[in-house]
């Protein structure tokens, strides 16, 4: 029997009676007994919570008592976001054991919704930038990227349906490209931070991960709360404005490549593509993108790490002592020179319904010491702007490549059509080669979590 | 005759016919060149401009053209605020005379309610400490307060209807009351700071000064742009909490007598007063309050501050010097600290229709050198609540006390019909002794501007 793996087949198959939130975990919970100690996406898979709740999602499906959109689909939660009775580490020893009290809003609306919250996804520490121990599901000896790593490696090895991650420069959007998965960063300020453990408060961006644009606007729309949701219409065809790449990071070659040939598709199926050159102050961004985060992570971090200095990792350390030093009047710079840039990156989309660019210059590199480059993903982070990227095709060395679409602020659901309509061009459905077989035994266990 | 030096009573008269603007504007002008030698309230009097305009404005009620509440009442704008066509120098040798190109937004309202505008008043040196050459028309060897010495000078002395002025610490508040005029700071972000020169994003408040309550929400109104208005109605009899200002600085006896004086006839007039312990975290408050002020200044001064050190006073040197120095790190937790503050500081309104203290806790200081202590007011301009004060005697040495009501944030009208009510209680008419006889004739000029 082959199993869903996007939440609206799942969904739908679980409103049709076709299969049980029982059924779904369990499935879930095979993929991470087979091969989570290859991949290492969990922190914490909290079998006993997730089995208990699953239960009940099926004794009420048989009743048929539906919590929500998402009744019985299995989520992920990025380790730095509180789950009620579970630690919040934050890929730090620095955090101690001590459960959360409560559960985050983020993660109390997706249980609302009747999602089985299923445990704890590896975070690089503190959600900056010293490597996770998770691995690519499609090359092990490659980043997953970060810092939502445990997310992205998770969800593309089936191992959820959904998961929550955050980003500050790119970490939904970087992990998930490398992983050949979608996510959406929403409109800043859209999703509350509060029980997230802060990088920094101007830059923070909770958001939903997961393998399809639908799935991504049912987990906003249960994010947000919203009832009685309909997809809003996709201009058709959509005036898309092409990113000249080049003023951000040397984009690879294979990804240019990939890009201008799923662009292609998206032409062929209708859509208007002009290029947008990026202005000047574009060139600025990873300056002061770093400055703002670096002085607001130093004064979230400053007892901590005055404290125990030893036990924070050498690019965080880094970052940290950088911004203990950063004078008050250079940040206040930063603070106004990123309200311009605001006020530039929201014009660049006059005229146009969305702009597209590929969502990392190069496919995950092959190395574990880093988690790449947030070239591509820090401006749009600056921007506040919400972002949808998706997985678009494979390169040449076999690794996914995906483009990133960014709309208008506030205009989250319209994007997320947009990228639906972009993705029906392009039919991505590969899968890790570690995947290998849908119908793996509960016994056939390759790995214990 | 006697003339009106209120805008209600005034707008009445000019309204029934018994008196034109060009009347109200030459009585104004006659102030001006009589007291202005003394007092010095004006950097400019833009005469030429304001009698082309009060002539304009008694030909639109001949004909029964009224432009608005504000028809035809002259106004005093404080220097560092854009007059269309005046040089805004905001007390300081450095920003040139070149001539505004717009109003700025609050000017502008002003103007399109029919005021008209008649010159720039005395701003101390970037609305900072250093004292200007404004006297306190109450005792000239006073200071009249600052940063908004001249609007609160000139009101005083009848040289204007109203004015403009802003606060960043205390500076609406402390030189209304020293010279015996009322203010109200609105909740902040209430009014655009578009055309103002800054002192601190994060504080500063600019607002309306003026004789009476009335006056003050007539301004306020015309400053929204809101049409139709009705004063809302005032809770009867109103519940206020009488803070303890032990916690904020020594209160002068004087200043402490009138004040139970004051709130005495509040009581009989059938208000209930209860004492309002100020909760510890008001030990931080002036700490605080320099912190985020000296970084935001010293941001906003940084380049001319590095190029002209020497043509700045030496307060505002000292400030700046102590801006430069500020880490981010201590910026960002004076911020944290200031929105914890704010919750704190609404939390004191809790069950009362206002808070109620002295504006200042001694009258006017006998020094030029000094524009006196924000002590009082900063806590108000940190919790962004508006603020109206009133003066409600004279003390002892035959200078003006104020008592100061603070209100729900948003919640500036209801604040204002408490004030009005206040007002009536306490009538308040007292004249500085300079201002001797109103029978001035134009020809008898005790000094030239």
């Amino acid at each position: 029997m082959s199993m869903p793996i996007s939440i609206m087949e799942a969904a739908r198959e679980i409103r049709a009676g076709s299969l049980t939130p029982l059924e779904l975990l369990e499935r879930c919970l095979a993929q991470i007994r087979r091969h989570e100690a290859a991949v290492r996406a969990w922190v914490l898979v909290d079998e006993a919570a997730a089995r208990q709740t699953a239960v009940q999602r099926t004794r009420e499906a048989e009743l048929g008592r539906w919590r929500g959109p998402l009744h019985g689909i299995p989520i992920g939660v990025k380790d730095i976001i509180d789950v009620k009775g579970l630690p919040t580490r934050a890929g730090s020893p620095l955090l101690g054991h001590r459960p959360a009290a409560t559960d985050a809003p983020v993660v109390a609306a997706l249980r609302r919704a009747g999602a089985v919250i299923l445990g704890k996804t590896v975070t690089v520490e503190f959600a900056c930038f010293d490597p996770s121990p998770t691995r690519n599901p499609w090359n092990l000896a490659h980043t997953p990227g970060g810092s939502s790593s445990g997310s992205a490696a998770a969800l593309a090895m089936g191992m959820c349906l959904g998961a929550l991650g955050t980003q500050t420069g790119g970490s939904l959007v970087r992990p998930s490209a490398y992983c050949g998965v979608a996510t959406c960063k929403p409109t800043f300020g859209k999703l509350s931070t509060k029980g997230i453990v802060p990088v920094s408060a101007s830059l923070d961006h909770p958001g939903p991960m997961a393998r399809t644009a639908h799935d991504l606007a049912l987990l906003l729309v249960c994010l947000l709360g919203i009832r009685n949701w309909r997809p809003p219409a996709v201009p058709s065809p959509p005036r898309l404005g092409l990113l000249e790449t080049a003023a951000l990071a040397d984009c690879a070659p294979m990804v240019r490549e990939k890009t201008h040939a799923a662009v292609e598709q998206l032409v062929r199926a209708g859509a208007v593509v002009q290029p947008v050159a990026l202005p000047p102050i574009f060139a600025e961004v990873m300056k002061m993108h770093r400055r703002i985060m670096a002085a607001e992570a130093a004064a979230y971090h400053r007892e901590r790490f005055a404290a125990h200095r030893d036990q924070y990792g050498p690019m965080i350390a880094a970052l940290l002592a950088e911004g203990l030093a950063i004078p008050a009047v250079d940040y206040l710079a930063a603070k106004a020179w990123h309200r311009q840039f605001r006020r530039v990156a929201a014009r660049l989309l006059e005229g146009l319904d969305a702009l597209i660019m590929p969502s990392t210059p190069t496919t995950a590199p092959a190395s574990l010491a880093t988690t790449g480059t947030p070239h591509f993903q820090a401006p749009w982070s600056l921007a506040r702007l919400p972002v949808v990227s998706l997985p678009c095709g494979l390169a040449d060395d076999g690794l996914p490549v995906a483009l990133q679409l960014i709309g208008r602020a506030d205009d989250d659901f319209r994007l997320l059509s947009i990228a639906a309509w972009c993705e029906a061009s392009w039919q991505f459905s590969a899968l890790p080669p570690l995947w290998k077989s849908e119908s793996l035994e509960p016994t056939d266990e390759g790995a214990k979590p």
